[in-house]
């Protein structure tokens, strides 16, 4: 079925694959008004662009945006944002390799169960390159969420066994794997040397945390915000959990220590003491900062030998050479907040036509 | 918004509070021809009932289903089955305190904010009684399932920080968590005594395991197989992180060791010698067991001391007092089932469209 | 698949077969904090009530509807809200007739076709009975509207040949045609007498206005206003034609005929001189009256002999006996009533994150 | 809200305006293995390429389609197919006069009510070229249809007074106005020569029939098969009408003229003697031709003067001059044809979840 679209107001559809003529997505339902640029587009597509550092794939993308329909003098027009990132030199290559086999860990073989056959050339469609149109459209809505003053912050917090131990904001991009500590960063970096003299690859784990969220965002029952979060945020490739607040922590302790205290704060408004909770409970936001995590796996193209199966139903040895990260994690980071970015925005559209007397007060 | 829908092909409508007159479900789509009987569907409601054991709510409740529409002759019509569970003595209970300030951990405050008020009897739409329709639903789904030979199986994998050691599947329905493990149950009864001694709640993690589910079911992108998992998944009350195959031990390791290896069987057909991807690659089902896991928070309402804040804009403390599980996890197993089983059912269905020669040869 | 869910933001979803145990209604999505009780809602469905004229069966209908969730201390909590009218006497008929054959104008032929047998009693879920819930979620979206400064009225503009030539709203509850002309109810009630007599049924026309919608409500391309009223009235049994505005007078007339022109009123606000258009230009509100029409085909049950076919599979001749309207007109005014304020009551909420001024007002 | 996106299995959403860079489709859920070239969709977008006659806008658009992803070896994949068609030219023109008012039957006014803006160029959004999304896509859809043994034929029914009074499928193509009578053509043309000296425009009906329909199809209440129709053909602009079988005509008569009586015909099957229903019945095809008309208004832009108000609030005069189609009917009858397809494709697919047999069947 048709498996491309995200989202209930603001609508998201992407497409293409990783060696056709190039990569879209359409947002559909983005609020009239906003102004909006090339350059605002830019600005995310750049954090996922590879080649920036030797643990990054060196092949050259430069995936420059162009807006080609929902933006009139600067500003959205409220009909369909359609974005387009042409791929370069899509010709050439040899694919005759990667068209007879199956690579371990990756999506070759479900595709050919599912489709009969597949677009082999890159991973076609199942490509880390889909991504583009998510942080495209991750973009604007991050842009419309900043006006709302929510801010979003994604960013590594451990690869391999190398786990951040302290956080600072600033050093996030100062350093290539997008770690708020830099030690941390170091001990990452001499460990993927290590990965990668021994044709291996490494997984790690992402953190998001959003600030300014209101109180009250969210559904109850399926639509939950964290519900929603945990769709969007398995549905990156190579994404294998998920968690909220304490998350897993939090099946092992008791109710005492993972309940959060109410406390008047001045003003008066109500407070949390603790935020075990990440910023949801019952599914709706209770207007502390939202927390969660991904677990990414480790990059599935590794030179090291493995074992598979062809097409024609022998059992191979292959090696996979070719320029791949031997991380995923650090380009996955702004794909992270870009889905958090869609999914909160969503739910903040949605939460408009909750109670009468708003909407009365609307209309009045 | 309408947050109580779930599924594309196969749509499930909840409604009910606590405390309101009934608890109910619309299970829409559901193929024409199905033998069914309230009895199929009392099998796995009575799964989750509580006064089944002391670590368990003491509270009666009968939960007995009722098939309103949709089947005829015995047999599901293609019509909308609507189900409904009356409450008992759903009066009489004063919920001053209840209502008057927000319990920890729980969405009083969260509805509040959204709606301006809310049904605080015994957590009205957000009470674990929502359940019973996801439950119910699940029943009809399973079944189906069953007769496509895919066989469901949920237990509890720990409590607290007792884990299982071993597994068993016969004992799992023989000890009051559903663990696969005796042993592990009788220490999980020694911790619980504990908490329960110390006005204190556990919580726990629950594991699923599908078998016989074919490879290619679930789509790419946005409606990947397991990211509809984890939604449904999260949409449960107390549920906090979802992780499928590895999980967040894929994120500590290396390609070489989390990639599953492809090899031909005998028939011939190709198998995975390893399953560290939990029976999903690229979104899509791999023909291996599909194995995830949910972190489920302890029970919030517990006896200990705690400070909160009441809608005068006080703070207090209290004292939750009453019959609650100590630990969620238990009857929160068959839940975890039936909305695997709901998940799975539906992107079965929505398969059958995938290719063009299925569906000429279904029209043939 | 699942066709028993209508609307986006407010979701309706209905239930029931005509002899099952009832017929019911889930209202997802209205706003928390309306006034709601079961005589508001009781009040459209004796609008539909049966046995009120010679013109109507005769059968005894109470249709007495019961809430039984989303509603707290007279007031609506923003979660579901489920209505449920109990059938009575369901037993006791033979339906070894209607179950042996095809009815033509029915739809039991074309339920085997696509489910391999179908609920015959009284035309199961393809009933007239299944408006019931349409018309009590109607009543709810009318309470809405009606706050909003939005009110609709439906009426019959006419019945087989004989229409209406003037118009005042104060008689349509004064005859059991609905008609908004006395003196065409006196023809059409000697229309219906001579069409009785011959064993025979007729059609008809409804037209419903609906005064004080804003301009701006509705969305360009596939979800137009207009394209959602069609659907949603071609979705009540029976109905054969939509037209808005002039309709299908305008596909024989001239542009500088069936413009509309603007002029500024006092106010000053845009006003047409003429409302050709129905009240939609584009599929968005202009401010105009909307009025829209639905053609109503004759009731299919009639004691005239018939040729039709068994389950045998041998030609046969029928008189299809019992109360049957000799029009459904009358009754269905209010049906499409009902759904003219589903609609547009889910438009209005949509329109609410159409620009970003309005949503930056709205969470300021 | 996005109202950009029309199917459910399978999904199509346009973007694009009129002056814009260019106007696209991704078509989302498109079976995999279908042959398919850019040839196939240009065969569609052809006919409703202006300039053909002196009837149709003299303005050149070439409207070359080029297929940008989901497409392999020429071979659908199963991922979403994205379409491009290129604007030319949409430079230099001066569009401060169209800026500055509203014209009168189009939806300038509605879209700044909406929106607080618009794009004005050429009609925008809300262009007629909107619909070179619908027709690329519809033509993916009814090249399956033909390989199902469907085939849609549309025409002109009527272009303001003149009606067709024969049916002669094989003239269609031989008159600019696609009309399956040729006489009734040569009068068609005659009259419009008339409204274009008077500076006018004209309306008309549009026929469509689906031959080879299987009985079965589309579902019952919400999502009936001609309750979609009438929704894709109402969201087509300037239509105003939609009816199917003897649609208002059926208003005017009686159950024993209107029903239509079964027999079993030779194989054996059960046919309709007559098809006043248009080939559905409770919302489900009937197994008979699918017959439908649409009511097509006409063209609001003339040059005849007309009165209207500026954006300062003031009443003027205009007179729209330029290159307009003096009736919209001939290039809106592939619309017509492309909105058909897209819904019966997507009710054909829904419909193999219909019942257990099936499923069973399909997976076993």
């Amino acid at each position: 079925m048709a498996g491309s679209t995200f989202g209930n107001i603001l609508k998201i559809t992407t497409w293409g694959e990783s060696h056709g003529k190039g990569i879209g997505a359409i947002i559909d339902g983005c609020p009239a008004g906003l102004a909006l640029s090339e350059e605002d587009i830019q600005a995310y597509l750049n954090r996922r662009k590879p080649g920036q550092s030797r643990y990054t794939t060196k092949r050259m993308e430069t995936d420059a945006v162009e807006i080609l329909s929902g933006v009139f003098e600067g500003k959205t027009t409220g009909t369909p944002i359609s974005l387009i990132v042409h791929n370069h030199d899509p010709k050439s290559k040899d694919y005759s390799d990667i068209a007879s086999y199956y690579r371990p860990g990756h999506a070759d073989y479900t595709f050919d169960a599912k489709y009969g056959f597949r677009d082999y050339r890159g991973g076609g469609r199942s490509s880390g390159r889909e991504t583009i149109g998510r942080v495209a459209a991750g973009a604007i809505a991050a842009k419309i969420l900043k006006q709302l003053g929510i801010r979003l912050t994604a960013y590594t917090k451990s690869i391999g066994p190398v786990a951040i131990s302290s956080f600072d904001p600033d050093v996030i991009d100062q350093n290539p794997f997008y770690m708020p500590d830099l030690a941390a960063a170091n001990q990452a970096a001499a460990y993927l040397e290590n990965c990668m003299q021994n044709c291996d690859s490494s997984g790690g784990i992402i953190e998001c945390r959003i600030d300014g969220v209101p109180a009250g965002i969210g559904d109850p029952v399926f639509e939950k915000l964290d519900a929603n979060l945990a769709k969007a945020i398995l549905s990156i490739g190579a994404v294998k959990g998920f968690e909220i607040g304490d998350g897993f922590l939090a099946a092992q302790t008791t109710g005492s220590a993972n309940n959060d205290s109410f406390y008047m704060a001045d003003g008066p408004s109500v407070q949390k003491a603790t935020n075990h909770s990440g910023g949801v409970l019952g599914g709706i936001s209770d207007g502390s900062a939202i927390l969660f995590r991904a677990a990414v796996k480790p990059t599935p193209s590794i030179a090291a030998l493995q074992k598979t199966v062809n097409q024609s139903g022998e059992d191979i040895e292959i090696s996979i050479r070719g320029r791949h990260d031997p991380v995923i994690v650090p380009r996955a980071v702004v794909v992270v907040e870009a889905m958090a970015a869609l999914t909160l925005l969503d739910a903040l559209l949605l939460n408009m036509t909750a109670n009468l007397t708003s909407i009365l007060r609307f209309y009045q």
